[in-house]
């Protein structure tokens, strides 16, 4: 998707999960990117499956209506866990995730773990390390984001804003 | 879960899909039973996902609004798909309708295919002409619910009536 302008663009990048689901906001414009936002949306364990997409649906509603993103990035979900139950209720999670950002009329893209990795350190099998790395090196942060999943989700911003304004220096 | 009482309890039963998910709303106080609506959501499968989990969400919310059950009981989804990529991808819009119901405030229920199959006929591996007579039979209709996902999610509603109220006919 070629882009002909260097106007700024907002990207909220999503790590869903059931438990903590990170979220990383950077803006783009031409080579250059920044740090928003980020954090994680963290539902209450302990409660019924509905009442924790409540939680997820609510958390994410609330992060796009405060950063208004132009684009929501959600990573794709595996096929391979052991249990399959599992790939289907985070598919639950992801599904409000989806509909939050429809809610909002944002678009919403999906990219694959291993793209995400691709996009970042060249390889699809790129160690945690070396995609803390990377992100910590591109927002010019201090250090890695911490939780992990907040990282990630600052990976799916930065993979999918390379997509189309080639921020990455290679 | 024993009840104290026979007063009437309102019960909608959803058969979850990405195309046509079936939906059906009974009545039952003591052992008897009656059909109040059913049909179904149908959103259309030429959007991208996101829309269509905005269409089954409205669809969904819409239904517990006009008819306000007293509790939602959504089947529950298979992992034997030949492609876990549509189990997950179920789970998406049983995710978005869970989230209907919680925000209704209404309690979610989930029951497995075998566990409706058996509540109705008495195997888990009834065929779906038998569970279209029971189903028939049950609510005193003159012919089966069309489509088959309208009388599947009758079953669900009708199976969930049996486990607290004995409303089959054993």
């Amino acid at each position: 998707m070629p882009r002909a302008s260097d106007a700024p663009r907002r990207i909220l990048g999503i790590d869903p999960a059931l438990r903590v689901t990170g979220y990383g906001v950077i803006d783009c414009a031409g080579r250059t990117v920044r740090l928003v936002e980020a954090g994680i949306v963290n539902p209450r364990t302990d409660r019924a499956l509905e009442d924790r997409l409540l939680d997820i649906h609510r958390g994410i509603a609330e992060i796009i209506e405060q950063t208004k993103p132009d684009v929501v990035v959600i990573e794709e979900l595996y096929t391979t866990y052991k249990n399959p139950m599992t790939a289907i209720l985070m598919g639950h999670a992801r599904g409000v995730m989806c509909l939050a950002s429809a809610q909002a009329g944002v678009p919403v893209h999906t990219l694959g773990h291993a793209h995400v990795k691709r996009a970042l350190v060249g390889s699809g099998a790129a160690r945690k390390e070396q995609i803390n790395a990377m992100v910590t090196r591109l927002l010019k942060l201090t250090s890695a984001p911490k939780p992990n999943d907040v990282s990630d989700a600052l990976a799916i911003a930065l993979a999918f804003a390379n997509m189309t304004d080639h921020v990455l220096p290679y």
